[in-house]
């Protein structure tokens, strides 16, 4: 069974290798930073890949442009559809406006004005919906019926999996020896990717996820043997609340070691220190797997530890408000 | 008179070059970086040198070193002293930590205690005085007299302005054809050793300062063909309240184009721009030039502008003290 990854078709080495050609003229190669200080509080090295630096400033955008550049050109003409309000759909749009053809997507009407207008600065097409999941999914029904649009799942999709792969397999070539990777999981695509890279490259290699305890409906997944749903989100960690999808719990279940859970000020603390050490803004999501690193006894020490960085989308008011402040 | 700058002893290119074979193994060879709205606001091509990443987040690093490694054993072995409470104190005491001799910091009772820990944590030995000018050179000598250390300029200092000109150098390798170069000015050190290495590599490359307009001594001082001091400082950019000095005026008359003056708000919306699309943490001394740039017709469009991000040390408590902030 462990090594039946091949087996969930679209989901291997091969198909990150795929992606990586299709979208590497298209993404930003993110570079990769370390930091003394906290190496040292690790007593590890560290490697960080700085998806925050990525288009839209977050590792959605390389899935989103390898399931683009997927689409024959029949399907690509009657455009992409998603229900998403995050960076996935400012992906998906950017990805869409670059190929030239329609992105729709479907938001809750409550949506934050900010989210908004991500997506409509990259062309994207939105249409309102009541702010309920059966109403999400109705909606995108619609849109597809309408206009024959390609649905683009966020992250249960084997196109999506594979080009947020491409960010390890990047870090894979760029640094040598690595021993464990980690990432933050929410729906799962981008510790998919990073574990098909990752086992496919060096299969030894340990994959360990970081999940908000706020959030740890994947550990919990992982333990009991199903999708357990996510609880109502109260995390900061908001690109975490999301369930696993069934063809990121195969995948998950296969290739992870082991799921390490954050306390919220831990998230926060990590946030802060990549911030004032590394000069990096980065979102309280892609602190989650360094908190865990720093907090839970994953006996890495002396371990070379590859992090994704999953993106740097924060609201940055509170500095530019208070009297005096960001000086 | 255009072509004397070798006359100032010590502050030409060769300085320059010798400062970074001294400094390159200690320092960090910062990263350059673009981005594409910026671009487009600015309608030229913009290379931003990140000297926030470098160490004790601030360009200062590249003098302090070059200072400290210029002294020889019998000078190094007495120490060396400044009065700052910036960045050049936590700059000069790693310095000399890495050269295994004492800092002594003069530092005002008032200071803040994050600049305090700041010093006390790269190994700085910190003397209290009273908050006047006269009373920090009053101590300064008291130091060098009972100790015998080397003072150490923040910028009025040849080994100082060839360090921080290494930052130019690098950037000027990095980058081909640049057709200008910016930098903040404060108290002129980095805007001197990035007109030197400016001019030095490439003779008719334009240098333009930036320089808040509430802190708008240098642009008076070119204009008045005298130092005239710094008025009590007001400006959000803390980095840029200090008067010139005789050697760094010196050195501006002869290579400086023009200083280009941004309002506060102009400084306060171009650290934020950076923060929030380059995911890059800037004080805001760092973000003058660009503010300048976006907001002064300085006749650049279609140019490639090399612009020195001095700094990331900025206060980021009202980020994470607001409830629900930071995500």
């Amino acid at each position: 069974m462990e090594k039946s990854a091949g087996e969930i078709v679209g989901c291997d080495l091969d198909a990150v290798c795929a992606a990586h050609d299709r979208i590497r003229h298209f993404i930003h190669r993110t570079p990769i930073f370390t930091c003394r200080a906290i190496n040292d509080r690790c007593q590890a090295a560290v490697f960080f890949k700085c998806e925050n630096f990525q288009r839209v400033g977050a590792f959605k955008f390389r899935g989103a442009c390898n399931a683009v550049l997927s689409l024959d050109d029949d399907e690509a003409a009657r455009g992409v559809v998603t229900h998403s309000s995050g960076n996935h759909a400012a992906a998906l749009a950017l990805a869409a406006r670059m190929r030239g053809i329609p992105a729709y997507i479907v938001m809750p009407r409550n949506a934050p004005a900010i989210k908004r207008q991500a997506v409509e600065s990259y062309g994207g097409i939105i249409t309102e919906c009541d702010p309920t999941q059966e109403a999400r999914e109705a909606a995108c029904q619609l849109v597809m019926q309408q206009t024959g649009a390609t649905l683009i799942h966020p992250y249960n999709d084997p196109r999506i999996i594979a080009g947020q792969g491409t960010a390890a397999w990047e870090l894979l070539h760029d640094v040598s020896e690595l021993d464990v990777l980690m990432a933050p999981v929410g729906g799962g695509g981008l510790l998919s990717g990073t574990a098909i890279a990752g086992h496919g490259f060096k299969p030894d290699i340990r994959i360990i996820g970081g999940e908000p305890a706020l959030a740890d409906d994947a550990a919990q997944s992982l333990r009991e043997g199903r999708i357990v749903p996510a609880r109502p989100p109260r995390t900061i960690a908001d690109g975490l609340r999301t369930s696993l999808g069934s063809l990121t719990f195969a995948i998950l279940r296969q290739h992870v070691e082991t799921i390490a859970l954050a306390e919220e000020d831990e998230i926060r603390d990590a946030q802060r220190l990549m911030m004032e050490r590394m000069k990096i803004v980065v979102e309280p999501s892609a602190a989650v797997p360094l908190a865990a690193l720093l907090h839970r006894p994953l006996g890495l020490h002396g371990q070379r530890i590859g992090i994704i960085l999953s993106g740097g989308n924060v609201d940055l008011s509170p500095l530019f408000s208070a009297p005096g402040a960001a000086s």
